[in-house]
């Protein structure tokens, strides 16, 4: 399988087909074809099925998909079947936010390492956890094997901060500061721009504004 | 200009030009071609400048763009050049810090209102602004002519908000609740999806762990 070409757009297609089938779970729903899960998420029922097909045989022509197992099998794609020891380095508000998100919707990202430069921060406990000096970052990341590093720092010292995580040895970057960061090959990186998005909304109201006044 | 089709991908990448044009003002850069701009976000240089083109003429030929005028311009364009009364709803760790984090980016996105339907959060200052009883949500929206609603309540309840927030007559949606919201035309509507996006890293991990072991 490791051979196969996964676009990025499918990166984006299937947290969401996990989302809905966690919905459809909370509903007790226990079966769906492709062209129900069609019209609630959008893609076209032939998308879907093609989608799921690159990955292996969950559905069964003119019955559809088991939720559950269409569930938990897109969790095991999603690697979601195994735990990720996790830093969060900034623990100003985004990162407080971020760190009891994560805490909250505990699955399988773990938290045990919280890092800020502020000595008004150091030592605090959020979630059980310590905040540490961001000297010791990288020392850490390399010691306790870290996974994932999540950056909620400004974007003068993001990148720095990638820098060490990457040479600490993280596998992948969650990254909330306002910059695209340079890493290398064979780590993940995955931003969440904010500002971006909120740039986006107010661009949107303007058009529908000029329609409107047209 | 009104009439000009705006694709939803040029919507993504204006708010990317207006953040590494703020990156080269921090610099004290004063003019840039679309050459050098396209070496640092990662877009060809006939992409940059076909973008721009949409919206004016900014560039000139042999000399490249004025940073100043051009950050200006893109704030015009994404609509920033205005203010937006804003609610939050939900005041939870992730409310909380996104009115921390609008508040901090203060660009013209002035929270007025703050939200909870948690009768000990109700009553509660935060920046300056009261958190009110949901119940009052669509009239006070209505009265204050809200125009963006950012909601950061759960799944089960953002669709409810989000139907209250447009009955009071708002302009945009900015929704992180983990669920694709139903608007009608004339309301904007862009989502934050956190747990679509550590997905997404999960599974890039994966990819690389198995393509690692090949």
């Amino acid at each position: 399988m490791g051979k196969t070409k996964v676009s990025n757009a499918i990166i984006r297609r299937l947290p969401r087909y996990r989302r809905y089938l966690g919905y459809l779970q909370t509903k007790g729903i226990k079966k769906i074809s492709s062209n129900e899960l069609s019209e609630m998420i959008g893609y076209t029922a032939s998308q879907i099925r093609q989608d799921l097909n690159t990955f292996g045989e969950f559905g069964q022509q003119g019955y559809g998909y088991e939720v559950d197992r269409l569930y938990k099998e897109i969790n095991k794609i999603l690697g979601l079947d195994r735990e990720y020891k996790t830093v969060v380095v900034g623990v100003g508000n985004l990162g407080q936010a971020i760190t009891n998100y994560t805490y909250y919707y505990k699955i399988g990202f773990n938290i045990i390492g919280l890092f800020d430069v502020n000595p008004k921060i150091v030592g605090n406990v959020i979630n059980d956890v310590e905040v540490m000096d961001s000297a010791d970052l990288e020392e850490y990341v390399r010691r306790e094997k870290i996974d994932i590093g999540i950056i909620c720092v400004n974007r003068e010292n993001a990148q720095r901060v990638a820098d060490e995580l990457v040479a600490g040895g993280v596998k992948g970057i969650w990254n909330f500061a306002p910059i695209d960061l340079d890493i290398p090959e064979g780590v993940a990186l995955e931003s969440v721009h904010l500002s971006d998005s909120l740039h986006a909304l107010s661009f949107m109201i303007k058009r529908m504004n000029e329609e409107a006044a047209e």
